[in-house]
Parts: structure tokens; sequence; C-alpha cells
């Protein structure tokens, strides 16, 4: 190494060192802000990161190669999911203030009085994902959640889009309170960062190997945190014969699209989809124009994987495709659940691209157990049925389905993920290393909430949400004293 | 080993793997339980474990050494714990349903109808305490809130209490669904049964060192599971200058009578206590009878912990106390705050067993900084305060104290731990290893649930808590179409 890139290496640790420094700051006064003033700063970052979309889009379609309309349609997408995150703060719910009277006739004896709400865990660092460059990046979900928990975050940018992390975080920080949000560069300083004592939780967005190393980092520390990393998946999704004789060809048309939108670089692509017989219309893959992948390294890893599917015995090619100078164009190729148990190893990988697989199963055998052998945990897992369809060998699927993953959809693709407040995006390992939490819908703030207790505390020392006269206005659930005896009616 | 141990260690294995087993094949008719069935099943078995009190105590009094009213008063408050969780699971709520109606005019275009709930994660390994042979145990918090959630639990038994842990399941079971708890026996087969693929989750209460071993196997394990582990807990008590000068001698008992209670060997017994100047009556400590350590492993453990205190630089002897044949006599030390930073590393490891350390500070001095350098993570914090008292030193005091425990409580003792809705048991790391649950206290039944959520699925293939007409009844939280734009209101 010579000098000058010493020196420059140091100035990039200097710089990260500054950020963290920064959101540790910042977290005592972010925790103490009250929700309807965060959801208001998070209103106004909405509303700044929209202002600059026209600055914003070009440079994340220079970044990553994807295409204006997608990149448009993402970028509001990711300003309402910060007016959501805005929502679930000032309704204050998220708090989950719980208030238990003193009882002094408890059947255990005198019960305190105890009150109960989360408080946000302090600074998270969000390792930030390289095919959403704003919805799961520095203003993407896992940001919103952390900040209207009340944490300071700190995004590891992907170098798969450096500049827009750095300017996005420029404009957002226009509206939100100093030292809130801050941006990382490099493996190296991620992983410092990861290990620093300050980061009280980690979220990650991509793949296996990198997700499982830095849940072991995250584990390793002396004092380990939660890490919440969201990582592969295969979305599995199934066609009925009856949902097949009844409309063939809109299911290979959805298909194709749900596979090669985004030149099927999504965590949600359906990966397998379960058919009993042919698939019409392969028209609708070949006809897809050649799309650049987001970097290189996810050329190379999509090109390794195709050519291993491609060279497997048993696999059939539909649609060919390819990897060219211009961008890739979809692969489809056929096989038989045979074939996939007998290949799992090669074939039940998450192919990052759009590369599909067409599984033939023969109708009224237990497929169910099929894919509950075969298929981890995944985000999702679909199924195509026919009108009014209904059968035992239905629902023991449709339980199958719901055993393997967070989502179980009907008549409809993985792809395009609704940001509600039932939405669920995570699954079983290893779609999720946590299937207990969600990455996207209202739910994600509680992956950055702790819960602490106040057991008789006088009125003049407790914490805003848990007064009587409760001056933020949150909803506080009482439990009045001797009302935890009832249980007399459920006496067998 | 001889042949005929080796055929005995066979059957120990034989016998765990048809427990896995057993408990495999009920986890899905466990899961479809409606929670009022569940609910039944829970208050009968604690109507079984009380029934069977005159039997269960006195075997738990010959394996454990604890006295018959702490066991007669630990056997009630695990019914009334299975009892609070069967009212958690009647009441549906822990479901957290949640339903979004299909809205065509959403604002990022058509939402689908999303319907989310919590499901069971499955079969549950639950590795029991020593110190609480039915709170903490067979029966205890762990088992009844898996239960609740639709989980079949599997308990390690403590080998503090063999015989009791097989009594107590034997007296649950005469309630439960076969299958839905099991025990099995053995170091090594409580780390093949935390590999084994049909273990969904795993809690444990234990030792710092025991704790931190298990979690590294669950996250080593092919696919990972959650491990939840409630460690070790220093649990400081400051007491403040007027606190003192008001009531010192209710205090000196006060925590004389915490610290020695079941022999200090409570999770939550207080380690450390800060006073202003000397406390007075230490004759609280020295009328203490001796008390019989839990097994011969905590007695040697703790022996080397107090000669460590007892040999370390700067610190005196207030209670001397000791280990005899019959038993432990409270041990009682004084330092101060830089002998305690500079001998951390021997004076801020958790003693498990009747000793505590008073160290004293300056009035005035800013003791929340020197808790938050010295202190780790903690399952409870208190502090005792005079009338009326408030200060900014004491506010910051107070916010210390919070950022280092799940519990904070005033002018009282942390142990007896109640259970409500509202009780947080956990902590920071180390006083657990999941800082964002609860180990008692109905919130924890979240641990054992994960969510899923159901798109566009045709209503006869519904799960029951998800269908409109709510055969379960259960609370369902609606969001209806179009309710999720009116952030308006929030605009800066």
């Amino acid at each position: 190494m010579t000098s000058e890139t010493a020196a420059a290496a140091d100035a990039v640790r200097a710089d990260a060192a500054s950020v963290l420094a920064a959101a540790a700051d910042a977290a005592p006064a972010l925790a103490a802000m009250p929700p309807r003033d965060r959801a208001r700063a998070l209103v106004a970052a909405a509303e700044a990161l929209l202002a600059a979309a026209d600055e914003l889009v070009p440079l994340a379609m220079a970044e990553t190669g994807l295409t204006e309309p997608r990149l448009r349609g993402e970028i509001k997408r990711t300003a309402v999911q910060l007016k959501l995150f805005a929502e679930v703060a000032a309704a204050g719910e998220f708090l989950d203030v719980r208030l238990d009277a003193a009882d002094p006739d408890f059947v255990l004896g005198p019960r305190p009085d105890l009150r109960r709400y989360l408080v946000p865990l302090g600074p998270v660092l969000n390792f930030a994902a390289s095919n959403f460059p704003f919805a799961f990046s520095v203003a993407g979900g896992d940001t919103a959640s952390a900040l209207a928990a009340g944490c300071p975050v700190v995004v590891k940018a992907h170098p798969g889009h450096p500049r827009l992390s750095d300017r996005t975080a420029e404009v957002l920080n226009t509206a939100l309170p100093a030292g809130a949000l801050g941006v990382v560069h490099g493996q190296d300083e991620g992983v410092a960062a990861l290990k620093d004592e300050r980061i009280a939780a980690a979220s990650f967005t991509g793949s296996l190997a990198g997700g499982q190393a830095l849940a072991a980092i995250a584990a390793a520390r002396p004092r380990p945190i939660p890490f919440y990393g969201e990582l592969g998946s295969l979305n599995p999704v199934i066609v009925t014969p009856d949902a097949l004789a009844e409309r063939a060809s809109g299911i290979a048309d959805g298909f194709a699209a749900s596979v090669s939108g985004s030149a099927g670089q999504l965590c949600t692509k359906p990966g397998l989809l379960f058919v009993p017989a042919g698939l019409p219309a392969p028209e609708a893959f070949a006809s897809v124009a050649p799309h650049r992948l987001l970097h290189q390294g996810i050329a190379d890893g999509y090109a390794r994987r195709r050519d291993e599917v491609l060279g497997t015995p048993g696999v059939t090619v539909v649609v060919e495709g390819g990897v060219t100078p211009d961008g890739v164009t979809p692969t489809l190729v056929e096989t038989d659940l045979a074939t996939l148990l007998e290949h799992r190893e090669t074939l039940l990988q998450e192919a990052f691209g759009p590369l599909s697989i067409v599984v033939r199963y023969t109708p009224g055998e237990p497929l169910g157990e099929a894919l509950t052998e075969l298929v981890e945990g995944s985000l999702t897992a679909g199924v195509h049925v026919g009108a009014g369809e209904d059968s035992p060998w239905l629902h023991e699927l449709v339980s199958a389905l719901r055993a393997l993953a967070g989502r179980v959809l009907f008549n409809g693709w993985p792809t395009g993920v609704a940001v509600t407040p039932a939405m669920q995006h995570g699954g079983p390992f290893p779609a999720t290393t946590n299937p207990t939490i969600t990455s996207v819908g209202t739910a994600a703030i509680g992956r950055f909430l702790r819960p602490v207790v106040y057991q008789d505390c006088p009125p003049s020392l407790l914490p805003e949400p848990l007064r009587d006269d409760n001056p933020w206005h949150v909803p506080q659930h009482r439990s009045p004293a001797g009302e935890s005896s009832g249980w007399g009616s459920l006496t067998a």
C-alpha cells in the first residue's frame, strides 16, 4: 500500500468513526423525542426524497442499470413507506404501553404497580441491499422502521450504488435530526461497525453467505446484538390441475413477468413453478429484452448458477436465454420431482437473476409432503387454484406452504410486496435469520425496540408514555387490580 | 464404560428419541387446537399440579434443599402462571390478527387482500433452571407460554431435581394432549435435542457460560433456530442520600432479606448496593440461619467466587458469613467505586449465592455515568429515593438504570417477580441473549410464534382466525381500504 492510499484508507476509517460517534450522540435525544415529532421528521424526509426524484432516479439508473419506470415506482414506494412508519410512530401503539395497577389482594400476595413500554435499542446498523437502491437501501424500510422506533441509523452502503447512497442521505438529512442517519462505505468499515459496541442491532438484506457471515460476527461480539438478516428464498408456486385447465396462458404470462421483472433480481422471484402438465406460451419468456444486471459480482454469480442448472442431468431447456454483453435474457428449464430430489444441492439454490425451474408433478400425489421434504424456508409460497376449488389435497398443500413460508399467496405472483400493516416479509431459515420478525410492513418496527418495566415508580420520575396524564397521548392498556383472577370460567 | 452402563445410556437415548418424535407428531394437532381448548387444558394442568402439591413439594425439598414455605409458594405461583397463560390463549389477542382489505385505489397501485396472524413455531426445547424447580422448570413459564402458543414442549430436566421433573410431567400429562410435554435427561441428550431439526426454538435459564455455549450450538445448526437464554445479572440497587437519611434501617433489613432469601440463589438477587454512607444494621445479615445450596456444583462455584471477592484488595468484610457442611450464611463486603473499576473482572461477576457488595459513592458525583461504564446488562436495576425527591441528578440516574436493565424498580427489592401482563424479565446482554423478549409475564408467549400472511386467499382455504365469520372469536384488527393514506395531517 502506498502512503497515499494508506492515507485515503485512514480518511475513510476516520469518516466511519465520526458517523458512529454521531449516531451514538444522537441516540438519547432521538429516544426522548415524542413519537409525533419523529413522525413529522419522517414525513418531511419522505417529501424531500420525492422532491429530489429528478436528481436521484438518473443517478440510480446509472449505478444500477434498473429502468426509469421501475425506479420512479420504487422511490414513490419508499416515500410512502417512510410516511407509513410516520403513521406508526404517531399512533403510538408500537410502544405497547401496559399499566398494571398495584393489587394488594393479588392471589400471590401484594402486587406492585407495573408500567411497561418499549424503548429504542440504540444505534442500528443497516447493511443495504443491491437490488432496491431506494426501498431496501439508505431510505428504505429498515431505516424508516428504526427511525420510527427512535433509533439512529448507520447505513453500510451497498457498493453497487455508492454515490446514490451518499446523495440520498444528504437529502434525508435536510429533514432529520442531526446524527439520526449516516452512511459508511466498504466491507471492512461495515464489519468494524458491526463489532462496534455502540451499535445495538443490525439488519441485512442480501445473500445467504453474506448474511450468515455477518450473523456470526454479531453473535460473537463480547455483547451479542440482535441481527436481522433477510437472505435467500426460492418462492415456490404451485399450479393445480383446475387452475391450469382454466387459465394456462394467463398463468404463463404472469409467471414470465414475475421471473423477468428487474431481471429476476428480486428476493421474491418465483424460482420454482410446480405444474401438473406442460406450461404453454414460452413466448412470453422468449420475447423479454436484455437487461443489465446490477453489478459484475451478480452477473458472474448468475452465469455460474445458470451453467450449473443447465448442466444438470434430467433438466431440459424450455427457453435458453443467455448472458450477453447487453445483459441477460430469461432462462426457463423443466424437470420432475425425482430429479429435483436427486440434484437438490444444485437445483434448490437461489439463482439471483431471470432463471426459473418448472417442475412437473403427478396430479393427486402428496405434493405438500414433497415440498416439505425438498424446499427450505422461503419468504413466500404461492398456489394457483381453480374457481371454487376445495379438496383435502389442497388443504394439505396449503398447510405445507404455511409451514415453509411467511407469506402464502393465491392466484398471484410473489414479486411486488405491498407495504401495509398486515404484510409479512420474512420466513423460516434461510429466508430470514429470525422467523419471528418481518422487514416489510408496520410490524418491522418491533425489531428495534426492547421492553422496560417501571415498578412502583414515583410519578415525577415516570417517562411520558407511562404517566397517568399521558402527555404524549399514546394508547395505554390498563389491567386494573383484581382483573387477572377471572379464569374461573375456564375451569374444566 | 461397562456393557451394562452402555445399555443404560442407549435406553436413555432411545427415550429421548421417543420424546422428540412424540413432540413432532403432536405439533400439527396442537397448532390446530382452538386457543380456548388449549386454555382449558392449561387450567386443568394447573389444577392437577396443585392437587399433587403434597407429593411434589416434599420431593422438591429433598432434591433442592429449598424450604417448604418457599416451595409451597412457588408451586402456587406456577399454577397461577399456567392459568395466566390460559387466559392469554383464550383471549386470542396473542394471535395479532391483522386484516387489510384489498384496496384497488391504493396510492402504490392495487393492494391485495392481506390477512396476517401468528402461528406456533413448532416443538420448543426448554432447558430448565436449578433454582426454581416449579416456576422455571417442567411446569414453568417457558413451558406455559410455549403450550399457550400452540407449541409442544420438550424439557431438558435440570440434574438437580430429576425425579421431581419426571413426576411433574406425569402430573401435567394427565391434563395435556398427548405428546405436548416430554422430559429428557442428561447434558448429551439436551445438546442432541438442541441440534435435532424437529426442534424449532429453545429457551434456557441458567449460567452465562452454559447459556453462551447453547446459544452457539443453536446458531451453528444447518438451520439456526431462535434461542432465548436468561443468563447472569448483577441487579444493582442505588440508595440516595435522602432515602438513607429517611429509612436506613428499613433499607438494611430489606436488603438482607433480598440477598439471603433462597440462599441468594435467585437471578434477581441484588449483587451490588450503592450507598452514600455506611449501611447500618449488619445484624440482619449476621442472624440468617445456614441454608443448603441447590447442588454441589453451585456450592463449589459459590465458594470460589466468595474467595475471589474476599481476596480482592480494597474490599473490606462487613459480615463474613461462610460455607459450612450445614450450608451457607450470607457474606457482605464493602468497597468503593475506584476499587470496583480497578477489579471489575473479579467484582463485577455474578456470585450465585448469598453474597453482595456494598459500594460507597460520593453524593452528587455522576453515578449514572459510573454505572453505565461499570455494569453490564442486568435483569433489574433499583433505586431507593426519598419522599418527593426529584433532581436532575436523579433523573440522569434513572435514565442510566433504564439503559442497563429490563426492570427499573423503586423503593423495593428485585427478588420476587410478579407474573402480570406488564412484567418484563429480560434485559441487555448478558441478562438475556435477546433484549427484545421477556421470559416472565404474558408477553413471553411472543417468543414461540411467527407471523404468516395469507394474500388473496379464497375463503374456504383460510385458517379459522383469519375468516370473516371468525369461528374462534378472536380479536381481528381491520385496516379498511383507503385508510392508510391519512398522513396528510402529519405534513410539516
